[in-house]
């Protein structure tokens, strides 16, 4: 229901406050539903109209207005602390929630009004660069999402050639790992031996949160040509026994920390198995986004078996003009390939892997499999990833034991392969 | 989906604990979303095979083992009295969240979880009588059922004779104004000239969570005869100009305390409208289910223009069999109004009307309108009200305002009419 | 989209014609599709409000006037006698197609249309008992039915207890074989163990054309009561080995003659075989409609070895009230048995069966197999079949030949143990 | 359901026959349905495996000895002439039916089937050309397709954004007046201001039958440029008056000589009406395809008014290279307008518009409206109509007028400015 119909279907008389500030104070001060619900959509109508310093005084109103009544949470922890039961600890909770959070609530009244909330949050992220105590709104929006976002009612939905085409449009503009180059593109990535499956939110099925592209195929796939674009190779879904996620794609900004992808790939992956038995393997086809930059800059960690002047080669051949197509690529594919298993394997400061990639899928509880020399080609895989891809396995019934060896003791599960590769270093 | 099989599409090799306990302890300290999802399926399985006892121990340990952290709390606490800025504040309301609610959100996770959830809270609400600790695992559930059964997620459907057999089968169960006598009873109600319409929510497609049942009349209707059952008036949908609300049910235990029927009632009269514009008043047509009680003990407060003689022969003559049949009837009629009025209107100790039908209306804003003698002469209807029905009014345009006047000031709207029979005591 | 609706999509300022009699003939001399579908729609409207004697004109004017063009006819032969090609054939089968059919296929041209075209032939089916004239208007129509109702254009759909209340409320009054005794009965044989299939057109999603009852059991089933009713066995479809096609019912008048029925039974067989794999045998639980008539009247043809005096005897304990429970009902079942084989198997100066369950099951090649003994002891069992019950099967690998040899050389497939007691006469 | 899964529906035990030839008797001679439908879909596979010489001897099969039953027709031709009552002219129509038409209903019976038998007549109307004697197989398909594709069964359905991929897909292939250049131009035909609505058969939803596209428009359109491309005119639907029928494509060969184009146009015309009261004009904006041809060759019938001369140099000027363009397309502006008027408004031997846009726009009933200049300057254009479009204006109104004056009388309803033009000649 668009929002100025909702607006007739809950009209009255009574004059709306003046301002939106009034606006947010009545919200939270009336009680009659329908009225609460009239004032969300005209709070909703203006916030459409605001320019960006209207979302920062509005979003800087939330924060210092609509905070918690300090004095209250003082009682509330008073009243704690001379007797922790159970009801003072809610109390307390209670009294410890800012009141824009329900004012947040309120607004998720309207239809389309998690749409705009998530508008919303995207907006906070931006503007906290410049106003990092924004945070603790958008944290408030992330807890909120959090709870909305709950596995359980989210639709796992597969997208085909039969999805309405506005749908399939958004796959387009939302593929963030290989760009989808037009329509013929697209159609082939959802034709024979591929799959493609979304997260939907039941408000909002005509927006994609996370979405997964697999593809069929006989043995771990090595490079994304043979997968996508005009040279890929024909499908055979009979023939195939491995699922390939090529790539994963988050959609919407406002929800960001809200992890969705961990269980859209298993649960894809539990999908492919009642629908293909003959698929046995779940494994990646990934990119290493911060390997290029890390090797430019000072490796940090610093890989000790290597020194500076072969370092200072290799980065003189990588900054050649089609360097792999050259006579010196093949002489320096071992050390490379030894340097980005260093770099997919280290650890930062904060104890999580370097590459944002690589933290989400050995998390999940992968295994980092195999380093695939030129296996993206194009210019974004060469500037990144120095042309290599990397496939993480999900071994289904060890993934559980990973993750818990991953969290907890913050090891990295490799295979047999990476683990020689990584002896060079 | 059945929980059997999604436990086989999240299975894995791993063994899993053996005991509920350990489970539960499992499902917070594990990450990885498709094992948590395993152990919540587990769970609920489990659960679902409880007998009492093993549900009040289950209950039990929740409460007292899936608390808050009183250590971090304090030191939340602690944090936020030396500074108490939005981000100590947040740290402090995660603090004081006890950790049952995480286990809630996680069996949420699963297909079939939120029914579950609202089936423990109806079991926690019969608990509760005898183990009143209970309350604050209640109240946890409920506090997520707030923001779960958000209006925004919420669908409002209408109900009629195209509706599958197995959802009419539940308005019947559920009814719990005027019970539906079988399929003829129900078709009626479903018929030209009514309307019926519920709240559902999207995971949940087949339960109802409440309905509303309307008679489109020409004018107030006075008497439940002329609604439903074999004597009712035919329908004259053009002729109509009242939309009649007869009857709210609410269909979950589980959700006792989150309110849905303000807005159903408000956004059906909004439908209402824009379907049939000639529809241009709102009213309902309501038992006053603690009339008889009321009048049958000690008025509190007492009535103060009526003696304790005359009180006593009222109440010997509504003890007769049939005593509205009976030539004392017409009689007592203006005494035993004005007491309704009276009774209606009146306020407990905890300034809030003393009829809990009453409760609701008023507060959502509706003007008390009429009082019908013998609008109900049922068996139920004489028991509970003495045969009246009221008539409540919602006046579209001011509900707004007597919503206030009645949540800020106590005060109840009431018609002229009304204000003359109250003039009596 | 209802007639009024679409009239307005169709309407222009042209005055229509007055009498139907013009607007039947303007239906065929315009061209312009717009034109004719609103003449369509308004004699459509007209024929709404006739009564019988204006239906009787209505359809005696279309078999006068709207006949073929005998001169033209005549040339069409000449043409075919002088040169007998493809192409004067053609003209000739143009020729003999009388103009109502034509008209007929106009009127169907209208949303709604179809739906009426079946009421017309069924009120043509009553007329024609005194206007046997009509037969000629009324093959008309069936001529064009039988294309209109091709198999490939329907709809098999199950029923159950999702379906809309309408549907199922058609149910209850269509089913022709044992009346559903209200909701409950419904939802009794819509339940575990129980199946239920019908036929729909597209263009009439809401009007089943024919439906079947069938109840999963183990072994061939004896007794309808195990089947429907209160005292139904209860469901064990894991152990079920038999599918029993316990009912079949038409539901429209205006389609006698097209057949239907057996290829919804030979359909659903092969649903429920893909669906319940353990499902093996497939076979009906039928009543012998016209046994009680034929063996009150002179049995014709008359069982040989059965004289008179037995006969008159057996008639005698049959007129007996409760004979079923009499002692003497024991000692005449062999006898009983015997007549009733007898007459299932005798055919008619038609060389067809006399009973005309046994002339569908028998045609559609199905096997008789046994005669169950007091399988319906309802009121109307027990008038039309004495009480008895008769399993056809239906087996998949054979009904192809059984059905040839019944059609090319009424030949009557029969089970060892029916060819036993038909040796008695 | 896919031809194999509907052949185990339908499987038995029995050897089907070896060669297609005795499948189609057996079609004919066996009454068993379920044992018809089998060999239906066997003959169908096989079908489908044909070659072109194939395809052609089974045709030929057909129509040899799937025709009527000659002495069959001579005796119910001689009964008919003995009387000829309904019933003799019934029998008559029926043993003038060939065999194969049976055939074919049959086949109609398969899922799937419908779309086959369209294919065999794209097929056959191609054999045609080089075995004219196969008209009368096509003759027999297109009778039962007239039946079939009757208006009362299709569905009218809006195309838009929200369609299919798929679906939209076959759009770009079967667009047939101004090609459709990819997915953007696609788009901007189904964005704001534009409509596009389809014909689909409920057995074949997958399939438009026929498609019209349409723009709203201030006034009369006179430039394809300002409706599809990257140059169209912004849309302005609150501000439209006019709806532009712009382009109406033919999807299925199959369906060659079934008109639906007429209720097409109409139909959507009155939908937009309903959706778009402001709409209150409804023409096209249609190519002249034969006026290029027409002038090139020996005009017939001869404009009388302009000499062999001015002919001669009117066509060395459309000879040059980007003639329209040219200082001398200016000066022969008014001249060819006038030829083009005078061809759209001629006749030929069979009374009937030689343009085939303007013979089924002028039989529907349409005015012929203007001549646009340049309106199409695309090579097709420029080729077909030297660059000339014109619009046939719909009134509502007097369509069934302007049709019945058409078809009665051959008179052909053109504008003022239309007859001002064909002055000149």
């Amino acid at each position: 229901m668009p929002l100025t119909a909702l607006k007739r279907l809950v009209s009255g008389v009574l004059p709306l406050p003046n301002t939106w500030q009034e606006i947010c104070r009545d919200l939270l001060r009336l009680k009659d539903d329908a009225t609460v619900l009239r004032l969300a959509v005209e709070l909703l109508e203006r916030y459409e109209g605001f320019d960006d310093a209207e979302r920062l005084a509005f979003f800087e109103h939330l924060l210092r207005e609509f905070r918690v009544d300090h004095d209250a949470l003082a009682a509330a922890i008073a009243a704690y602390q001379a007797e922790p039961g159970p009801m003072q600890v809610q109390t307390l909770n209670l009294a410890s929630q800012p009141n824009r959070r329900r004012l947040f609530e309120l607004l998720n009244m309207v239809p389309g009004g998690m749409a705009m909330l998530l508008d919303m949050r995207a907006t906070l992220i931006r503007l906290q660069r410049q106003h990092p105590e924004l945070g603790a709104v958008s944290s408030d929006l992330a807890e909120l999402f959090r709870n909305w976002f709950n596995r359980g009612i989210l639709d796992l939905k597969r997208i085909d050639w039969n999805t309405p085409a506005f749908l399939l449009e958004k796959l387009i503009r939302y593929e963030a790992v290989h760009e989808i180059g037009g329509w013929p593109d697209l159609k082939q990535r959802l034709s024979a031996g591929k799959r493609c499956y979304a997260f939907f939110h039941p408000v909002m099925p005509d927006e994609p949160l996370i979405f997964v592209q697999v593809a069929l195929a006989g043995g771990l796939a090595s490079n994304i040509r043979d997968i996508i674009g005009a040279d890929a190779l024909p499908a055979d879904e009979a023939g195939a026994d491995t699922a390939i996620f090529y790539s994963i794609s988050n959609c919407q900004t406002g929800l960001v920390g809200i992890a969705l992808g961990d269980l859209l790939i298993k649960q894809v992956a539990n999908l492919i198995t009642a629908e293909a038995p003959h698929i046995t393997r779940f494994a990646t086809l990934s990119p290493i986004p911060g390997f290029g930059r890390w090797l430019s800059s000072e490796p940090n960690p610093a890989p000790e078996r290597i020194d500076d002047a072969s370092l200072r080669s290799l980065r003189n051949v990588l900054a050649l003009p089609d360097w792999w197509q050259s006579s010196q690529a093949k002489d320096m594919r071992a050390t490379l390939e030894g340097l980005c298993a260093y770099y997919l394997t280290s650890q930062g400061s904060n104890e999580q892997p370097l590459d944002p990639v690589a933290r989400f899928h050995l998390r999940n509880g992968a295994r980092l499999e195999r380093i695939n020399w030129l296996g993206d080609t194009s210019e974004k895989g060469l500037l990144q990833s120095h042309g290599m891809l990397v496939n993480y396995v999900y071994d289904l019934d060890h993934v559980s034991a990973y993750h818990e060896r991953f969290v907890y003791h913050h090891e990295v599960t490799t295979s047999t392969a990476i683990q020689q590769s990584l002896k060079r270093f």
